[in-house]
C-alpha cells in the first residue's frame, strides 16, 4: 500500500540547542520513499549523515525562541508483514557479520537477565521464528499496554516488573528476551497504519531463517502498514530526536499516516 | 539560495534491464534537501543502499517496454562557493585517512601520467589551492569545452590529445593533474544553476588547507549554485544511471533548474 | 616504551560453542603492533571481522572436550599518557560524526540517571577536561576498587550504590557521569604495564579538545604502558571473548605484561 | 596448509618520504593469521587504517637515509582453491550492494572496452563460473607471462595489444574480460606457495553461485597455498606500497613463502 506519513514537532528554546534528528525514512528491502519533504524552520544550516545502523541523521543547532521541523513521506511499503512459522534458529556461528551486535545487551534491553523467563516462555517451541512469536504474544497478553509518553529510561527489566508500557517498552521487553534466546533482535521506530491512538511507534524485528522478520506486541493481528524511520539496539539509539543541553520539550507533535493512490499513476505534486 | 531541480529520464527497454541509479541528492555539509520527490513509473520494487562514497544509489530491475524516472529536489545551496586563494597543500602524512583514495589513478583519471604537465602548469604557485586555481585555468583555455554527450570512454589522456570534451572530460583532466602533485581530488555529478544548455553537469573538488573546495572548469567564473548528486572518483563511479545487460539509451532526457523561495517561508506542499 | 603482552585462555567445554572472541590488539594512533601471535589449539576454521567500533573479533566455533587460545603481542606504546588540562569541551554540533555514538546511554552505563551528580562533582571545573579528570578522582576516591572478577551485570547504577567494583566497573560509573555533561566517553579493554595484581585491565577515553583522552579511575597518578584491544560503548561491547550458549567459564587464565627492547633494534624472531 | 611468508623491503631515501603500505595480511573467510611480524626500522611512529576494501594500510612516514619493513606470517590456507564448475551466474539486481563495485571499470581494467572479445571467448560457456574460467584459460595460452617487473601504468588494453605482461597485467585482462559480462571480479595481492621466481604475486577473484571464487591465469593448474594480502578493483588499489613525493626504488626486495608445521601443535615461539 501507498501510504503518507506526516511528522511535525515544534519546540520553545531559551538557549541555542543542538539536536541530531532521525526523521527522513530512507528507501530500503521494505519500503520505497516516492516522496519527501523535510521542512526546518526558521532555515538553518542543518547537516546530514548516517549513523553505525545506516540511519540518516540530520544535525541542527536551533536557536531561540522556536524551532520546527515538519516532514512528510510518501512511501510504498507492503499490506501485510511477512511470516514464517516455523522459520528457523540461525546459529550464531552462521549469522553475518553485522548482525552479531544485535545479540548483546544494550540500554534498554538486558538480555542477560532473561535467559530464564524466555525459556519459560518459548519452552515449546521450534527455536526461531515461533520462539519470537510466542514471545511477543506473551508480552501482548501479559504487559499492559498504554499508548502514550512515559519515561524513557525505563528498561526491560524495569516494564517487566512493573507490568505496563507504551509501544516502546513492550517491544524492548520482546528484544531482551529473543537475545537472552540468541536470537538477534533490534528496534524499530516509525508510523503504524491506523495505530490507535496515531502517533508515532515502535515494534521490533528479529533475524531468523536468514532475513529480518517483524513483529508488533502492541497490536493484536499481525497486519501492514509499517513505514521505517530507523533501526538500532534500543531506543536510546534511535531516538526521532536527540537533544543536548537543558532539557526541552516539544509544545506540538502531530502525526498523521493516511492511505493514498500509487504515486506512480500522478503527475509531479512539485510543481 | 533555494533551487528546484528535476532530471527525468525515459527508457524504451526489450528485455528486463537491472539498474543502479544515483539520482537522490543527500543534505550534507554544503547542501539541504527540504523537499524531494523520486518517481519510479510504472511502479516497482525499488532497493536503496549507500555506496563507498556515501552516495545514495537505487537498484531497481526495470521491465519492457518502458520505464522512466522522474526526480525532483529542493535544496538549499551556497550563492557563491567558497575560495581559498593561498589554502595550503596538505601533506600526505596528514591527511585524514579517507582522503587517500582520491589520491590514486582511477578509470578516467591516469594521474601516474600526468606529473610533468602538472608540475608545468602550476609552477609558479603555492602548493595546495592555487595550484588546482592554476590548473582548472589552464584546462579551461586550452581544451575546448562541447556541451552535449560523449564517449563515456574517453579519459583525462585522451581529452588531452584531442583537446576538447564535455563538462566531465574536463574535470578528469584537472583531476588527473591535481592528483599528480598530490592533491586528492574528486569528481561532482550533480545540477548548476543557469548552466547552458542546461543539462546534468560535472565538476570537481580538490582537499586543500584542510577540506574539499569546488572547482569548475567549464566555467568562466567560479559562482555557486551547484546541487550535488554524487561524489567518487571519476564517471566510472559516479554515473547517474549505470545499466547492465544490453545498451538502452534515454529516449527522452529532462533537466531543469530554477531559482525558488526559502522553503521554509512557505506552507506545505504536499497535501 | 614496548611491552610484550600475553594472554592466555583455556575452556573445558561439553558441547560445541560458538565465540566471538577480541583479543587482537590493531595499530592505531597510540600503539604499534610489531609483532603479534594468535594460536587457537585444537586448531579451528577460525573467521576475523572488524565491528562498528573497528576492532578486530574472531569467531570460532569451539569443539569439546578443550579449547584454548594463545596470544601475545609486542606492541610500542606511549611511556606516558597525554594530558591536557583546561582542554576545552567540544560543544555537540562541532563533535565529528562518529564520535555521537559515545554521548548516548547503553548497557552499563546509564547517562541519562547521572545529570546532577555530574554537575556536582564538576562544579568547579571548566568545561572538557577538566570535568573528566574531576570524575576520575572523585570515582577513585569514592568507589573502592576490588581488582578481581565480578559479574558483568553490574552497571553504573548499581556500582554508585553499593560504592565498590572492578576496574571495569569503575570506569562504567565516569563514563555514565561525563555522557551526561554531553562528552563522549568510551570503554577500553586491554593490558596496563605494572598493573597490580596482573590481568586484563579496563579503563575510559573522553574526546575533549579535538581527540581522545585517557583516564583511568583504578591508578593512582597517570602513568604509560597501556595497550589497547579493543574500543566500545561499554563492556557489553568490548568483551574479550562472547560466549553463546550455556554458559562456559575459563579453566585458566592468564596474562602477562613485561617490557622488552625497540623490536626494530634485533633480529627476526620468526626464523 | 601452514606457511610462513616473508618480505622483507628497503628503501634509500634522499627526503622525507610519505609511505602508505599494505603488507599485513588478515584473517578472513579464507586464511587464518596465527602469528605475524611487522617491523619499521628504524622505528618510526606508524599508523594504521582499514581502507575501503576492509584492507589493513600502514601509514609512516620514513625518513632519510634509510627505511625498511620487515614482515612475516605464519597463516592456515586452504590446500587447494575451491572451484565450481557450472556455477551460476549471479544476476546484477541479486548482487550483494557490496559487490556492485567489482562491476566498474577501473584504471587497470577498461572493462567498457572488452564486452565483444569476453563474449567471442566465452561463447560455448554456461553464464557464471564457466566463462571465468574460459577467460582465464584463454589469457593463459595467449598472452606470455613474463615474471619481474613492469611498468605499473599499462592497463588491460594495452596488455591485450602488447599480448604479454606480468602477473598482474594477465590478471587485469582477466578482470576486464570478466567485468565486461557483467561477474564481478577483483584483484588479489599476495603470496603464492611455490610461485617460480618467488616473488610477490597478483591474481584475481569473481563472485559467482553465491561468493568468490580464486583464479590465476599465470598458472597451469588450479592449486592452493595462497596467502592474500590485499583485496581491490585492480592493482591502484591494492599496491604493497604506495609512496608520495620523488620516486623511489626499493634497494632490496625479498620475498619468502614456505611451508610449516601446524602451529597449534608448537609451542609459542615468542618468549
Amino acid at each position: 500500500m501507498w501510504l503518507r506519513t506526516r511528522c511535525d514537532i515544534r519546540f520553545n528554546l531559551s538557549v541555542p540547542t543542538p539536536f541530531v534528528l532521525m526523521l527522513r525514512p530512507r528507501s530500503g528491502a521494505q519500503q520505497w520513499v516516492a516522496r519527501e519533504e523535510y521542512r526546518v524552520v526558521p532555515s538553518l544550516p542543518a547537516v546530514e549523515f548516517t549513523d553505525i545502523y545506516g540511519n540518516l541523521c540530520q544535525r541542527v543547532t536551533a536557536m531561540p525562541p522556536e524551532f520546527a521541523v515538519y516532514t512528510t513521506a510518501e512511501v510504498m511499503t507492503a499490506d501485510m508483514v511477512d511470516k514464517a512459522p516455523g522459520g528457523e534458529f540461525v546459529e550464531v556461528q552462521n549469522l553475518p557479520d553485522a548482525v552479531l551486535i544485535y545479540l548483546l545487551p544494550s540500554r534498554y534491553c538486558e538480555s542477560d537477565r532473561f535467559g530464564q523467563m524466555a525459556t519459560d516462555i518459548s519452552r515449546d517451541c521450534l527455536p526461531g521464528y515461533d520462539q519470537a512469536a510466542a514471545i511477543t504474544t506473551w508480552v501482548h497478553q501479559n504487559i499492559n499496554y498504554r499508548p502514550g509518553n512515559s519515561d524513557l529510561s525505563v528498561s526491560a527489566v524495569e516494564v517487566n516488573t512493573r507490568q505496563w508500557g507504551v509501544c516502546r517498552d513492550l517491544s524492548h521487553l520482546c528484544i531482551a528476551l529473543c537475545r537472552s534466546l540468541s536470537i538477534p533482535a533490534r528496534l524499530v521506530v516509525g508510523f503504524l497504519h491506523e495505530l490507535k491512538p496515531m502517533d508515532l511507534h515502535a515494534w521490533f524485528e528479529v533475524f531468523v531463517a536468514g532475513r529480518w522478520y517483524t513483529f508488533d506486541p502492541t497490536e493484536d493481528q499481525q497486519r501492514g502498514g509499517y513505514v521505517v524511520i530507523g533501526y538500532g539496539r534500543d531506543a536510546g539509539d534511535v531516538a526521532v530526536y536527540n537533544q543536548f543541553g537543558p532539557t526541552v520539550y516539544p509544545v506540538d507533535q502531530t502525526v498523521i499516516v493516511e492511505r493514498i493512490a500509487d504515486v506512480s499513476q500522478v503527475p509531479n505534486s512539485l510543481p
